[in-house]
């Protein structure tokens, strides 16, 4: 079950500190943060594993295209470091920090910073995992941070080098854009896994349903919430960078925005669709548990009443009155097992008339 | 029943690829494309059916309008040719081509793109299907993209060839808008159909309900989410055309949109009422259900409870003891007979005035 | 019951037809449209009985206010007749015959279009009836389509006759207006009738709630359904006549139609609250009849419970064992008796101090 | 109970009369209305109990601070004077005669009108009341007309006389909003009432719940709906004071406004928790119930349980058959009993063990 | 349980007195009123606990920054003195004695006064309990009022004292922020101890649920309610600051009023998660529970079904009739009991067949 520490923040640490002061708030994922850096335009391109930090600070000036990645949120020194060379406000670096962020973008004119979450389906321990991603979109550089190494950019990083589609010959929005999207899919990757959980669900539900099956529907239902929560504001935030307001996204990249945005209000859409089918799920378990429950009374409940009467029968000559003329008679005993063959039947005839068997 | 797949985007094929890449994501639903291209002004109409897309460039310069009508989205070849004939936007290709679009309107100045879902019902299956459209509406020409051949446009391709109404006096934003309202008129057939099967349902629901009703009032309700998904979106889609913001749409043609608007706002209010009726049969039918086992199980109860007593009385004169004044009467067994119906009649009387009978 | 087919909108008929093709959609409820003209400005007065549309066409041009009265709107040759003389868009021509409209108002600038829903209880089939009424709102002239003839404007005709109150002395605007108000006026009788009906069945709730109570809940909510989605357009209509955007009424008359506006929010506050009241006595309803099931269950079971037990004594004592002392024993029989009598006395003691009977 | 009356409007009177005939629609309340006068400024004061509706006219002109009170409403001629005499609109007369108008606030320059609910608790009759009091609030006189007598606005007289705060040294907006602040502070009054008796039903709830209870909770529901009805529109009209836009309003007053504003938000606030508190003692106590039922049911059915296995065992030597060893047996009879005794201590404790005792 | 006295206002006292009175409503939590004084700027510091309220007016007046902070809000004598000094309204002394107070800001130019709920968990009586402060926001000073002492702003006093962070190097606004900025951070623990308490019922729900449970789970939706009213007013409130429309809030204050908001923001989301999941809870409950009672039921009717047709067969042989041939039979008791195990085998098997059992 998706505990309830997914939903709490945890803060502790944090209380009583001042604002702006970067504290590692979260599960910490990977051992020691990795560095890669790319830098490219339309004709060149250079690839970069950094081995501290510092190595990626002379490409902040060039003219080209420079895309840091961050795998690793935990080593306050980088997060500083990074902070005081592209000059970011102290609270950004908290938050970048802070993995228990809610979605959202901010624009400080000179950089954007926007903060996301991640989902991934961890097969392992088949349940939906969550990492934050926070992106630093400046007017030739994006810097990239992860929790933890994933491949989820991979593609992005491949068509960079190969310098397929039109990737190499846009500018640092257009990067910011392709990672936005990469995310975005991925949404699509947890959702089809959720549509395939929910149709065996079904099946169970109409084929076999049993106390584990309700159990798993308030799974599905808590995931829910989950995703939820990580959805609405992604689409604010890809609504606010839509919007065009800011001077360093080009126009040309924004139809791009207004498509990642599409993507995401489908993501909303076919998560409230399955909220919907999840809910009537819980109701048709319902049902059906109870339609069972009450045709298994009703049977027992027929059984008895079949039987309580001809018990009855065979309780009154069991009385030992002296002066009872059938008992005497020759064919008594067998004309009292006609009679209750004859009850018997007429009654189990008459409950299937009654449509009660 | 209308199966997950219908609600989880298969996008699988896709994730990875840069943006713009026209692929085929949706169920091949034709053989091979088939392209028709109708040319008309007030005077003049041709009709033709395209063997290759290219037969259809040389209309395109003409000041007539221009409606290219293409059945069956999956040949690359086919839709890249005509996205680079129109310069159309490369994610306008990759939407014809992606039917799990959700319904929406895009103004590109030069021309607008429009999705739509069109739904039909489909006899043999005994179900609600889908089928994604594409519009592209310029200055004077319409390209309509459907996934397979279909009869709903032959009304207006009938109108166009006859001089009928005055869609021939009037642009291609006119045509545009005639496509849209054959569109939504469609669902009003679907409605239609639907209302029928609900009405069935609530005669049954009243005369014989039983776990399989149960089952029919999910399947509608499932359609109706399903319907809703459709439907809002479009509303959307066809306010944005009739604000009027666009100059490829004259204010002659505006009314027109209002008109398919009004009928898009009914088609959501009768798939709004009709998502209250169905909850409203799922509780009817819980209730109904539950009712008639009460019933049953009170009447079971009720024969129970009155051969109980009796039975009780049969056991007394079933001791053995040695000193049973009663035994020893003459009339005593006749006497417990006559109280034993009493008694059962008595009960029964007593059932009655209190309606538990 | 309120049947599913005023939901379903019966557009059959007009598929593949060219949009402003005037066809009468709906059912026929009078033989022959019949005209009435009145004409009059603060001095002079005049009443007529149209026998064909042409009479009426002269007092278009008079500056005198004219009021045009059509009971009856399936014939076409009248409609058009009256579209071409008064040059109204053929669209509105539809809308006057498709009395599957929903409320609306449309200002075409030198008139306004209205559709409204008239509805009355029809006292001999016990249910709410709906009816179609448009108002053409022009310079100096009202055109009213009904649907067939009604008392419902008989108060205002009497009013103008008389020369009582100010509508004499005010313009078309004012006319107008009273004729909505007219027809809002009516909604407050079906809810004084619903209401009546609610209070009704309210009382048979808590005096003798049956299974028919249930159906009788279900149609008042189906009939609130229908109110509803005549009202809630109402709303919309009147507040975009209100707005005082149009250059045809005049602001003297704004503040009739505020009033009017004020009377709509009541109906809509009302029809919330009955709607509200219902669904709580839906829950009701099951509540008490679980309750009294459950009452009549429990004493059943009790019943049965003070006699199992004492079956079980007269069993012990009907066995046939060679050794049971008791049964020598003088007085064994009553000391049965009085314990048997004891035990079921203890019972229905310890029962009634648990409250459960 | 609240009678359904209080929601349906009974208008009857009013239907096909012209717009802005003053009719009493309403239950009369008071024999005779009374009219009382208090002008006042800073350094003057004068009151007086009006015989006749004229001997307030003089003040209508001077430039102190007039307040007319009208307690009683039914009467036409009165209502009729002072809207010739203040110049005041036919639909106000008719509004203010009319005591089913929902609440609002309607500006015409001159002078201000304002409806309102005032709500009192009749404790004779142990229910909320309702009375309509309706504000004209003009340049230098404000005009307040009660359904009957109350005490609601004697404190605000009182402080008049004694010239204590501020209320001598301010305007009439100054007085309107004295009225209305008075009018909401009665509002708390009501709610703490309702709040006492929500937490007493929440003891029954908890301690000795019964139908009557469900009863008191469906009646609490009804007055809630109420209440709701009086104080949303509420928020709106003191909303629309507070803006500033009417020059009638000093801007020393908003912040006074705002502070009422508040008040009602809270009122608001405290309803809608209410509102909740009362729905989840509806499932409370449906749920107490049930659980009850299904303890007793299960008790019942223990014993029943019990009993019958024991009373097959003494059916079985019961039996007449010749050959049945045990029947001869010494000891067999107290084997029996011993037999039976164990059984069903073992059942007992098997039951116990289940935690189904 | 949290007593319905918490959300019903004891304003009792108020009524009828002048409005802008100040007047203590609420419990008092603390003897005498305690006074803090703190003036810093980036050089200075002073510390300085006040004996009387006048100590510390001589601060108003210097460049530096003054906090005052009053732990105590019932006497009367203290507020008006600050009121007077500091030139407040007369309803702002009036609301921050009345600790019934929703959360608000208000905008007075010269100073803006904030009213905010604080939450505090009392350990030793297991609840949430409810604070109130305002806060005075000027220009070179804050006065803060609490209704009892409390640690909440110490770690602000220390950073002020330690020179630590930005703080001394900020205007009055940074500091007003920070008081919020603590006040918010308190909800996190809040929500943190909340989460512990869900996520234990939720073990006991799944492990052994109970009618407590059901009890608790109310509690909870309860708190809920409770937290909802507090933390969505606050919403507004921090908005309102932060939408920098006041002169007195620097543009550097305002990313950190940002943030703030987006904490707020992400308590409500917190709040809501909890919320769905309580209620998520509840219908678990009752399945749980009402699933349990099915099983017990379905058992002991099974049990009762498998022995009452054995009884029938029992008591056939316990008839007394002359002529049972199979009486004189040998084995004849030994295949009844044969017969009756050989049934009840049977009976078993079916039953765990169809998976009664």
């Amino acid at each position: 079950m998706i505990g309830i520490s997914k939903f709490v923040k945890k803060r502790g640490k944090k209380i009583g500190l001042p604002p702006g002061t970067p504290v590692f708030v979260g599960e910490r994922k990977i051992e020691k943060a990795k560095i890669t850096i790319i830098d490219y335009d339309e004709k060149q391109f250079q690839e970069k594993e950094g081995k501290t930090i510092e190595e990626c600070f002379p490409f902040k000036d060039t003219p080209t295209v420079t895309w840091i990645n961050v795998d690793g949120v935990h080593q306050v020194d980088i997060i500083e470091k990074i902070g005081k060379h592209f000059d970011l406000h102290p609270l950004i670096l908290e938050d970048i920090m802070n993995t228990e962020q809610r979605p959202k973008m901010e624009d400080f004119e000179r950089y954007i910073y926007i903060v996301l979450k991640m989902l991934y389906y961890d097969e392992k321990e088949h349940e939906t995992k969550i990492e934050q991603v926070s992106l630093i979109l400046g007017e030739n550089f994006v810097i990239s941070f992860q929790e933890m190494e994933g491949d989820i950019f991979d593609s992005i990083k491949e068509r960079i080098r190969s310098g397929k589609g039109r990737i190499r010959k846009m500018g640092a929005d257009y990067l910011g854009y392709a990672l936005l999207d990469a995310i975005v899919d991925k949404y699509f990757m947890i959702l089809e896994k959720l549509g395939g959980r929910i149709e065996e669900l079904e099946d169970k539900l109409v084929n076999d349903p049993r106390p584990g099956t309700l159990h798993e529907i308030h799974r599905l239902k808590r995931e829910m919430i989950f995703l939820r929560k990580s959805v609405w504001p992604l689409r604010e935030v890809i609504n606010g960078l839509e919007r065009g307001e800011s001077s360093l996204i080009q126009k040309s990249t924004l139809i791009y925005l207004k498509d990642v945005y599409d993507h995401t209000i489908q993501v909303i859409d076919t998560v409230e669709t399955f909220r919907d089918m999840v809910s009537g799920m819980h109701d048709t378990y319902l049902s059906v548990i109870s339609n069972r429950m009450n045709e298994v009374m009703k049977v027992l409940t027929i059984i008895a009443t079949i039987f309580i009467p001809l018990t009855f029968i065979a309780g009154i000559y069991g009385m030992n009155f002296k002066f009872m003329p059938e008992l005497e008679w020759r064919w008594a005993y067998f004309a009292v097992w006609f009679v209750v063959v004859v009850i018997a039947i007429f009654m189990v005839i008459f409950f299937k008339r009654k449509k009660w068997l």
